[in-house]
């Protein structure tokens, strides 16, 4: 393979070579995986990734894709050989255009997911996928690992609000599927296909988004209840009554409020009482917030009545909704100020959430006695961190050591449950074994066949999602 | 190629080969193609499917996958050759499995649709894909095609209403995708390739679907009005404010509602005067019925008093409102009444659709001065039924004649206005080659990469959706 000097010449953008200006790119955020890579390649524009795909291609040098390196799972971080480059989108952050009688936007892969959500405002419209992230992460990311986040419950995925992509083809081809169409049944659907490949597929370069009519008004509850059984008991209550108004239902057990309240500057409480496990309600709508606030006590006042609901507070202004969101934002944070975690992203489907927790609960105490557990999530789309953190006093070595194990018996019991091991973090290296062991044969063939018919040569992120061996250059693609 | 002897004993359902019993399958439902076939095979089970495919894999013998038989085109339907078996998945009507907590229902492909609204209504639930074929169309064709219908404003298409599949490969093995899910990023997104790729990937044997929580009240308005243009101003401005009520906004013109009164016994006018456009509007929830119509009717008021609407009725009753759907629902067969249709079913941008509809008008107008016009549709979507009927006294065989470059025409516009030849009816044989025509060969290229990589021998219904060669026994599969 030849040196990356005649790379320079095929594209316009930034070439970064000197390790001080590579090293952000080969470590993610949370400093988990390391890689090495012959260069960063920062296009300017589609064409651009285009010429770089090309020059990989002809040379068999893998690519690894990387947007706001938030990644969850090492998805966007090379390995260890030194071979690949890594194609930042970070230049191609422009808005091509907005459309506001179509509800969609067009947008490059490298625009951070907070400047789209910013450009819809201005337009008066709302683009509503939203995480922790959102103010460093790009939509092409997003996109790659098809994010979920808050607003999922009644926005969908990443996938559920595209509506087109443009894609650069392993063999450096562009393809516009640039589409601002609600509806084309003319093919195959290609654009899911991209979508949560976490670029082993194809690298996506822009997108077209659904818009949604920006929420007139928000009412938003803290509630104490039971268990996660009561929960469920409360979201069922909901969805009958006010399914079009409820726009967030999150699960988060006492031992992440006392870790938030602990670690987390002017966090308070939002209830006098403390209970085993709280929700975070949301209601958002074009109605006025009065009848809004209005639905929402009524509904949690039927809770108190049939002792669904322990105890609740309706956020009386902005700032206080503000404080309860803060509070489920900030477990992560406060999880990771008290030492290691080991964190799960599972799923199941919701009527099985009660058992999964009393099995996964049970089956951790036999064989962790006191383990401690971290329990959160988007309990309204079946997903929930099921995560832990060390006792205190216990050695971070030794807690890191359950890991392999403690993964394996959680992920055993999500799969009995018809669940998911990767519910909207993706599997990029941090899951990719667990998942090739859980899944059927003929589900590993059907993936590994999609693969090889779009990534020949196999230097789509290699090593990410799927294990496939990257062909060398005299094998060449079949 | 072997006789069918040997295909009687691989498996448990019926086989069909007496002409009187296979030929209600050799030809479409509106009788435009008609092919042969060796047999016609119902299968009883999901590993019945397999087997049935394994025999045909192992010989060559293509394989056309057929619901209700109540395609647009030609999709279900064997060519001309008799090489085919025809795979009915009539049988396979089961329904596995209901749950309410997770909101799912587990189907079988030849569940009819109405069969599933059902289910789900028995259950307290709401299944909300419908079309005028419900009574006698399939759930596993629905999926297979990615239907739309009229509830697609706020429910989404068969994809959106779809969590996961089960499915027989083009070598016979079951893919157990049969996930109740809301949120699954392990692994490429099989489901959504499988949905809407007409049989020609893979057999769709069975299904989970989501359920919704059934509207407890509706409010329906049949709204006069002088342009598309003014359909799409109205629809914002009910966007705006009802967002969450609007379950449905069909356009229809003058025409169109003409040719309904004078052909559907006991069909009336729903206003006094005569408009060159209307629209039916159907707002749906859990609020009460009178909160519902009164925002339905403070938005039409709205709309009258800035010019929007011309004239409107909000129904009364139930019958009335069933009245006003009766109407929508009786335009394709008021205009099978009046002789041969051609029928177009293109989705453009909703921005566009006003600009569509002048350039194509006015097209039309220049090439076949005097056409009769009858347009229709989901405009809500973007989605337009844009057909065409004789004038009258004008020969069927000469009206017929226009068809192909007629096609062509409108076709060419909905591309230049970055709009699909397909929204909801799929490609079949119908639209299979226009399709071809108008996509970017980068398009094209990945579409067939994807058919080869699933369906190496080209066996699994040929000559659908992508113009594939069918491999001979001695080619083998690469």
């Amino acid at each position: 393979v030849t040196g990356i000097s005649d790379l320079r010449s095929v594209f316009a953008g930034k070439l970064l070579t000197d390790p001080a200006d590579t090293a952000p790119f080969l470590t993610d955020w949370r400093g988990l995986w390391t890689g090495r890579a012959r260069a960063v390649v920062q296009p300017d524009s589609t064409a651009d990734v285009a010429a770089a795909v090309r020059w990989c291609a002809e040379r068999r040098v893998p690519i690894v894709p990387q947007g706001g390196n938030t990644g969850m799972s090492g998805g966007a971080t090379p390995d260890g050989s030194g071979d690949a480059i890594v194609l930042s989108l970070a230049r191609l952050n422009r808005v091509r255009g907005i459309d506001t009688v179509n509800d969609s936007i067009i947008v490059e892969a490298g625009c951070i997911l907070q400047a789209v959500q910013d450009a819809a405002d201005r337009a008066d419209r709302y683009f509503p996928l939203s995480l922790a992230a959102e103010g460093s992460c790009t939509i092409g990311g997003n996109l790659a690992c098809n994010a979920g986040g808050t607003g999922v419950l009644r926005y969908g995925v990443a996938r559920d609000l595209c509506l087109g992509l443009e894609i650069v083809t392993a063999d450096g081809e562009i393809w516009d599927g640039l589409r601002g169409l609600r509806k084309d049944n003319s093919g195959y659907d290609l654009r899911n296909l991209f979508i949560g490949s976490e670029g082993t597929l194809g690298i996506i370069t822009a997108a077209v988004l659904k818009l949604h009519p920006r929420p007139l008004a928000r009412a938003t509850a803290f509630v104490a209840l039971q268990s996660p059984a009561s929960a469920l008991e409360l979201l069922g209550l909901v969805r009958r009554r006010h399914q079009s108004a409820l726009s967030a239902f999150e699960l988060l057990s006492e031992t992440c409020l006392s870790l938030v309240v602990e670690h987390q500057p002017g966090a308070r409480r939002p209830l006098g009482s403390s209970a085993p496990w709280y929700v975070l309600i949301e209601f958002s709508g074009s109605s006025d917030e009065e009848s809004l606030r209005a639905d929402l006590e009524a509904v949690l006042m039927a809770g108190l009545d049939t002792g669904i609901v322990l105890d609740a507070a309706i956020a009386e202004s902005l700032s206080q909704a503000a404080a309860f969101w803060t509070i489920r934002e900030g477990i992560s944070e406060a999880q990771g100020a008290i030492g290691k975690t080991i964190k799960h992203d599972i799923a199941v489907p919701i009527s099985a959430i009660g058992r999964f927790l009393d099995q996964a609960d049970a089956a951790v105490a036999r064989r962790w006695p006191g383990a401690r557990h971290v329990t959160f999530g988007h309990v309204g789309d079946g997903n929930l961190h099921y995560n832990f953190s060390p006792v205190p006093g216990q050695d971070g070595a030794a807690f890191m050591a359950m890991q392999d194990d403690l993964n394996a018996l959680i992920h055993d019991i999500v799969v009995a449950h018809g669940g998911t091991i990767s519910a909207e973090h993706g599997l990029g290296v941090l899951r990719r074994d667990e998942a090739a062991r859980l899944k059927s044969p003929v589900e590993l063939r059907l993936q590994h066949k999609i693969k090889h018919a779009l990534d020949p040569l196999g230097i789509l992120n290699p090593g990410k999602l799927i294990a496939v061996a990257q062909r060398s250059a005299t094998e060449g693609a079949s």
